[in-house]
């Protein structure tokens, strides 16, 4: 077996070495059935409980109220881009979003299809270097939309903006949900693709609030409604079994360190570990993200030129710390550290880019 | 561990053991990365890889022409029920479906979203036992749908259909794709939800003639389309890897056994033990399906009174037989006997049939 990498892949990303661990370990026998997770049915007592003790986890790790249903769909978070403006959309009233990197872009996009469309702050004059301040969204609109982390560029919202009574704040958080706690109260509706801070690709988590599902309009495909998931716990259709089941481990994992409030901890420290890197290297290293809007889950930065950059991306690969080219439609460099990332890695990184940096200046 | 029982629910279902085993080998460790298939970047030279491979093999196994592209879709079947009419619609033509089944009935609601569907032949007066024969669909029409095996009524189709010039027919292959050669060439469109016949939960293969991708209305969400997927070779989102990864291990396995004609033989086989006790036992076990009409996959019968039936379900499962029960819309009892459950397991359930029926007739 070759030895294990850290992987800083933006995502698929890494899960915590215990989960996989747990997970082969039962590979061949989940819950004492006698049958691979993979092969279980979705309308057995032993799928019911594991599925109900993950959205109970979700539930617990991030404070969810009752209020709020909670919902496992296929499809990733590409497919919450037309379902969100489908099922939220108020004959009449637009729709705000804000643009800060490529997911909201596409958000953007396909929220055009189902009515008109604001886009009432962005950053993509600069290079989505930055998340906007003071966002101010209208009153009398269907919905205000962010996308909380932007993976492409390594920026982070550091504020929940406020939105007007009774319009719901929408937000896309696949590449930072759980890094840190958050009040859900402030939220309509949460969306995050599995694959970056919960478990692997297949799954997508929705957190919506219950008055919410009405909205749809009655003639829309009954898969493309919350309101259908919602009514049948994720189970109207077969779910993704074992993309939840991954989910499932790597919450308990969340749970079992101390939830959000010390993954927040641990996170900054290992941000911190690799932005110090970064301004201490006379500008050898340029982070791409400007202070106030640094991402703790991606770090994103540039060289003077990209054949060094090449290097450094191949030098690091060599030593097991893989995954560190920049996304192609930003180049330079990236080191996606979410959740499971441990600090070990970062450390790795950090040596490693402070060596590249002598050799190479 | 719990001894492996023989898994009989009719999806997600059973997988073949050599392919969890081998998953579960290479489970910390894929493709010599250092990391898990869960974890890696679908955007990496060895998923890229993996996936060709899977893709690959589809094509070889049903013998695919070029003209076809292959889909490896999030969301199930469900999702095709209505992505199918909103890519193939043609104004002013009606769609026609034949009705077969519950999932029949569900293709049939979603597609009267999208325009004028008419049901042109339908099993439904006779509690869906039996396929209809001599269908003829009409000319001038955007498309023809069948679904060829009916999981809760144990029903498949013994013929295809032929449709006028210029019609294409889908097939809805979820529960009986690739339990026997066929040609493709006679449809338009092939989907299959994985989790009965290819792999797990998570994950639909579409296979679709590339001259159909166009029909698509420009303006329908970008994830909606096939097109969408077709021209990004299933990566315009990050796929659900981990259930096309079992896929790829399901396939080469059908390969390795010697392909659909090996299955057939195998699945005739199986089938006719089943079959065979039911229509040896005097009217003990009444098959649901007429004999023209029995499906290869799923076993459908009754008992006398219910509560035999609840005895001869617990009897199975206290034996390690288990997932017996029908389905609630058709109560009785249903042996789902897919291409990885093996002939060891069939021959140890008939002869539990056997000796039940002895100790309670």
């Amino acid at each position: 077996m070759t030895k294990r990498v850290y992987n800083f892949y933006a995502g698929p990303a890494t899960l915590p070495l215990k989960v996989l661990e747990q997970a082969k370990e039962e590979f061949l026998d989940f819950a004492d059935t006698g049958m691979s997770v993979l092969e279980i049915s979705h309308r057995s007592k032993q799928w019911d409980k594991a599925m109900s003790e993950a959205t109970n986890l979700v539930r617990e790790l991030m404070n969810v109220s009752d209020e709020y249903k909670i919902l496992w769909l296929g499809g990733g978070a590409s497919t919450q881009f037309y379902m969100t403006p489908l099922n939220l959309q108020v004959k009449g009233k637009p729709m705000e979003y804000v643009n800060t990197g490529g997911w909201s872009t596409k958000a953007i996009k396909e929220a055009e299809h189902f009515g008109e469309v604001k886009v009432i702050a962005s950053s993509e004059a600069d290079k989505f270097t930055y998340i906007p301040e003071d966002v101010k969204f209208s009153e009398d609109i269907a919905f205000a939309h962010i996308t909380s982390n932007n993976t492409l560029y390594g920026t982070e919202w550091g504020y929940t903006p406020s939105v007007p009574k009774d319009v719901p704040l929408v937000c896309d958080m696949s590449s930072n949900i759980m890094d840190k706690p958050i009040n859900v109260s402030d939220y309509g509706v949460i969306y995050a693709g599995a694959q970056k801070n919960l478990g692997p690709a297949g799954v997508t988590l929705v957190i919506v609030r219950e008055d919410l599902l009405d909205r749809v309009p009655q003639h829309a495909p009954t898969m493309m409604k919350w309101k259908t998931h919602a009514e049948k716990d994720s189970m109207f259709n077969t779910p993704p079994v074992f993309p939840i089941y991954i989910c499932k481990l790597s919450l308990e994992y969340l749970k079992e360190i101390g939830g959000t409030k010390e993954m927040e901890k641990r996170n900054l420290e290992k941000a911190k570990i690799l932005y110090d890197v970064i301004d201490g290297s006379d500008g050898f290293y340029k982070g791409h993200a400007r202070l106030g809007s640094r991402s703790l889950m991606n770090v994103t930065f540039t060289m003077a030129t990209p054949e060094l950059e090449q290097k450094c991306v191949e030098g690091g690969t060599a030593r097991g710390l893989v995954g560190l080219k920049g996304h192609r439609s930003v180049g330079g460099m990236r080191a996606s550290i979410y959740n499971a990332m441990p600090l070990e890695g970062v450390k790795k990184l950090a040596e490693y880019l402070n060596e590249f940096k002598d050799e190479n200046q």
